[in-house]
């Protein structure tokens, strides 16, 4: 089971795209032709549209060179320092392809600093599908979850519970920027809960990892948390730090640098050099247009047109969490009948949607494209009522 | 600590170039300009030379339409029907980034379909850098290794105890098509192991996994044991599955399809399409023309000059294991004192090769090539015998 599922009847709606054959800026198109505005963004990696020019020329350039070689390129180092000079707490930056790569590896060098074992993860939280963290146990051993310690999310009494019942072997703390579980309204971290987890760790000499997987490079530059003075020990990236080109990234302080030359990763295209090059590109962009602003408007603007048109059409939604990266949640909605039977609806008209799991906007989504959005969204609410209407 | 070793006075002669420019063919040039025939071929990656037209024309043709969609695009499916054409043991093809994700992957899925937990490997062979398998421990808690039980590599005995000492228990084996540990002679697999192996799995209702990651489309393109009628019942691919395009794949028997679908796993480059055009390209082609036994020629030649002249030189040599991916053991050389003042002297010529790990060729590894080398090693052997005489 993926976990960026194939549309089937239990989990998205009928008319959910299986197969993609393009895409280009906000859009995509399905096999069948069908234009789609996008608003999964390849769940997270468009940051600047899919094929962006700016990042496949980088890309092209590079491949024309070559890409994966018998050792690192120029671009790794390059990319290096291009991440430690962005992003304030990051001393080092070591690469991967998967974000459970990074979480992971991140995991492991806490444990070689610290000699400790436990991690303190959030209840429900996703930082990864290896075997400490998968969603789902099937295959999974218990002791595989042995070393898992859980808390509440933006609760510090919890948090400090968990701490303390497992007094001196509390190795890592790893916690996302905002709460973004699926099913469920996203949820902006608590500037004191932030603080709290940052005091913590350093009270208790836990390493404080941020996992930016999801979140990278669509927040803030300098990393999700330098808005609230709060900086982590490490934070892994990966989805948009490429635009689509496959890499994860673990950066960190350096206090941390020895520990993290200790542990064994490695995989046979962490050296490549293409999505590096790309990777350079997408970032340095990203900072120059600052491109977590330039999302913001058109964001606000889609939140506030579907939530009124929600309203007047009698099926109040919010668009929960960071506008850049919203969740649909309808109100009374348990069984997401509405949810599933808005975005079917939307999604036949052009829009791609997501009934329970966070969409991601990029800087190819424009005003202009959430203005033509909306007109089709509206059509997709009447109808909406309309059938819901009928079937109560 | 990467797997891929940067250079360092440690773990690789001194003349080992740490950043590459370029590559092309049999070929690749370090950022000085250097040229050297590349006997590491990325690891594994390169399978029919860098940069290969066929394979390169074929992902830019996807790339113009998109790589990351918000879903697959068709080339997962034609990938998949094309690795279940060729393979005769495989039903379906799942697909990930890293060798670890396919290897990782299907010991979970032999936890599924068999309700039990132990892992059978054999002692020291690598399978994949997570927890239950990484070489080295720093970052690791005991629980994760604690459902991994190790046998001898070609020694039925030790499997059959270790099997026994788990009765009841034992969900799948692991294991290589040869034993190609670092720093010792490589071994060919002895085919009654082989065939006691999948007796052995059959009898007590455990998953044979072969691990092809470093092996696959060098050794036999239907599968290295098909020759030996050995059909193990899930194989992992990843290396050269793309001419170094970042993908790894799972290929797997019928009875195993629905424990397959129930495992969660996922990766946010998981259905990228450029690497999987690159595959079909890649397999379509190695097929065609049966890449391993276009190897074993110019292999064959590699390792019969290599070994005469290092009986002339008076340091015999041998290059163990399969021809098309042979690892150099010098005789009398525990310290490893020949071999890296032998791969110093041949890297400064313009030869890379490995003083430890097993090397690569590729299918522009011509007779040509192998020629034009041989006259570089025998000069690499000279130096090298007149150094190691001064210095005794």
């Amino acid at each position: 089971m993926y976990g960026h599922m194939l549309a089937n009847a239990r989990t998205m709606p009928p008319s959910f795209p299986q197969f993609w054959a393009r895409g280009e800026g906000a859009c995509a198109w399905d096999v069948d032709d069908n234009r789609y505005v996008d608003f999964l963004c390849a769940f997270g990696p468009m940051l600047l549209g899919h094929r962006n020019p700016l990042v496949d020329e980088a890309a092209a350039r590079q491949a024309a060179l070559g890409d994966t070689l018998s050792g690192p390129s120029p671009r790794m180092v390059e990319l290096a320092e291009l991440l430690t000079s962005t992003i304030p707490h990051a001393d080092w930056a070591m690469f991967a392809k998967n974000g459970t790569d990074a979480t992971s590896t991140a995991v492991r060098i806490a444990r070689v600093a610290t000699g400790r074992t436990k991690l303190l993860k959030a209840a429900v939280a996703y930082h990864g599908a290896n075997d400490w963290f998968t969603p789902r146990s099937a295959g999974v051993t218990p002791q595989d979850r042995a070393n898992i310690v859980e808390f509440a999310y933006n609760d510090v009494a919890s948090l400090e519970a968990a701490a303390a019942a497992h007094d001196g072997d509390v190795a890592a703390i790893i916690v996302a920027p905002f709460r973004h579980d699926s099913f469920v309204a996203q949820e902006p971290v608590d500037p004191a809960f932030a603080r709290a987890v940052r005091a913590l760790a350093t009270r208790i000499g836990a390493v404080l990892i941020l996992d930016e997987v999801r979140s990278g490079f669509r927040l803030d530059v300098r990393g999700a948390w330098e808005g609230l003075g709060v900086r982590p020990d490490m934070t892994a990236f990966s989805k948009a730090l490429a635009n689509g080109y496959a890499i994860s990234a673990l950066v960190g302080a350096d206090a941390l640098r020895e520990s993290a030359s200790e542990v064994y990763v490695t995989g046979s295209f962490w050296y490549s050099a293409v999505p590096m090059a790309a990777a350079i590109a997408t970032v340095r962009h990203a900072v120059e247009v600052d491109a977590p602003a330039l999302i913001r408007e058109p964001g606000e603007r889609f939140k506030a047109g579907l939530e009124a048109q929600g309203e007047r059409h009698g099926l109040p939604v919010s668009l929960t969490g960071p506008v850049q990266m919203p969740l649909l949640v309808f109100a009374d909605d348990p069984e997401r009948t509405t949810a599933f039977a808005f975005t079917d609806a939307a999604v036949r008209r052009g829009v791609l949607l997501h009934p329970w799991h966070n969409m991601f906007l990029s800087t190819a989504h424009t005003v202009e494209v959430v203005d033509e959005v909306l007109a089709l969204t509206d059509e997709a609410f009447a109808e909406t009522a309309t059938a819901l209407r009928a079937a109560s």
